[in-house]
């Protein structure tokens, strides 16, 4: 089904540039859209994209048969509005957005009908941006998360597992739109909160050299990108508020069992999450 | 200083038995003692230390120039207290407990004036414990913070750092006991309150599938033991509780912020945590 099919890249960041190296490596041709001049001229030197404009370029737009959107969320749903004029009749689109509820629906709602939307999201990435990081490999560990509404046909959701497979995801599912953002708000978004609050709870700079692996672990994700992040949090800011106020509950619970030294209550939590996180072993 | 030194571990578990093998590996005569059977005929038996006992031994314990208490912090002073009429005229005695505060003081308070106490706290470890998982491979990576007070002496202080250098750790450096359990509170027993709060604050385990690194790296010290844990956070109970209520400020904070979208504020803390945890990189 995917063989033969050319790909748009819109928003030539480090996912999309990781996408259509994974693409070009399965001889797709690859186009690519992004404003940035450097990230198209370097993506065009490296053999990373076939052709790239930095402008709205009707006819690179009207050649794809399958269109990928790596935008912001706040750009997705306005760029599909403004464009889809220029789109091929028939023509997939997708995207990468880490949160559903607020593209999915949007999209659908204003998309031509005889082209078709479906949402995915692959659970990748790394502490740095832009094309010149790009690396199909972060596909390998990762999950993609494929999430179909009705609207959707069985032909899309089949055609976006084939191009997950190329791209190498370890595994690849489905989930509703609604699963999908509760399950991110726990499992990312609420992580990110937490290691973001850890770092910032103690101006720690001082405790360098005593730092262990425990600490650096819970970190690592502090370091975060504010835009994206931002808009991601505000899409999805009734689960994670939820998901925030479950934890801050949890912890106070544990706070005022060692408070009281209630030691009973103490090591049932620790015998509980030992044997939660075993069922996350690898 | 070192050489020609002979050594006592009492309590031969994952760190003991990690210590046991390193110093043999420098060809000192170690001696074992513990409760645990299985424990002393398996180091025997793997040339982990050329004598152990189950049985308080007082020959065994008036041969060691140095003994290493590798107990449970609510063992130590008692062991200590009971077994110093053993100790052989001008024994080093160490330990290797996580929190100083409940353990130095009372030691040094009780130990017999020809013998010197000096706190140390090996900051290794792994998931698993017992002297079957021993491995002197933990330290390389690993801090050793010894902790004098005014009763301790150059060269027992100076002794510590060669058997700390033997055992191979990158860093070895002095914090005085107070300084050590406020750093401890933080970079250590809040990480691990935050990890088993956030294992506890969700059944998720039908989220398997969908899990990324993030997750697993913030969860990973949630499989802890749930005894050691509990003394060790009962004998910091006030730094412990004063870390987790700045970090339970601090994400409420946020939450706040993302609740009323105060964008300003919530890309300042993302620039805030993205610039401190840049520190500690490795």
């Amino acid at each position: 089904m995917i063989n033969g099919k050319s790909f748009l890249i819109v928003g030539l960041g480090l996912l999309g540039g990781s996408i259509a190296m994974g693409l070009k490596k399965h001889n797709h041709k690859v186009y690519a859209i992004d404003t940035d001049k450097n990230a198209i001229s370097y993506a065009l030197e490296n053999g990373i994209i076939d052709e790239g404009s930095t402008e709205t370029d009707a006819e690179l737009i009207g050649k794809a048969d399958v269109i990928i959107s790596g935008l912001y969320p706040s750009l997705i749903v306005s760029w599909v509005a403004e464009n889809q004029k220029h789109f091929k009749s028939g023509a997939l689109v997708t995207d990468v957005t880490g949160v559903k509820g607020a593209v999915v629906d949007k999209i659908q709602g204003i998309l031509r009908p005889d082209c078709e939307f479906i949402g995915a999201h692959p659970m990748a990435g790394k502490e740095v941006s832009g094309v010149q990081h790009a690396d199909p490999a972060i596909f390998l560990p990762a999950n993609l998360i494929v999430t179909p509404t009705k609207k959707n046909t069985a032909r899309a959701v089949e055609f976006i597992y084939e191009i997950g497979r190329q791209l190498g995801f370890c595994n690849i599912c489905q989930l509703s739109v609604e699963e999908h953002d509760k399950m991110i708000g726990y499992l990312s978004q609420l992580t990110h909160v937490i290691a973001v609050s850890l770092m910032n709870a103690n101006d720690s700079r001082d405790l360098v050299q005593y730092t262990g692996d425990s600490f650096r672990d819970l970190t690592r994700i502090a370091k975060i990108n504010e835009n994206l992040w931002t808009e991601l949090f505000l899409l999805n800011k009734e689960n994670l508020v939820q998901q925030i106020d479950a934890f801050v509950a949890e912890i106070s619970d544990f706070r005022d069992a060692l408070e009281r030294e209630d030691i009973g209550k103490m090591k049932q939590k620790f015998i509980t999450s030992t044997q939660r996180r075993k069922y996350f072993d690898k």
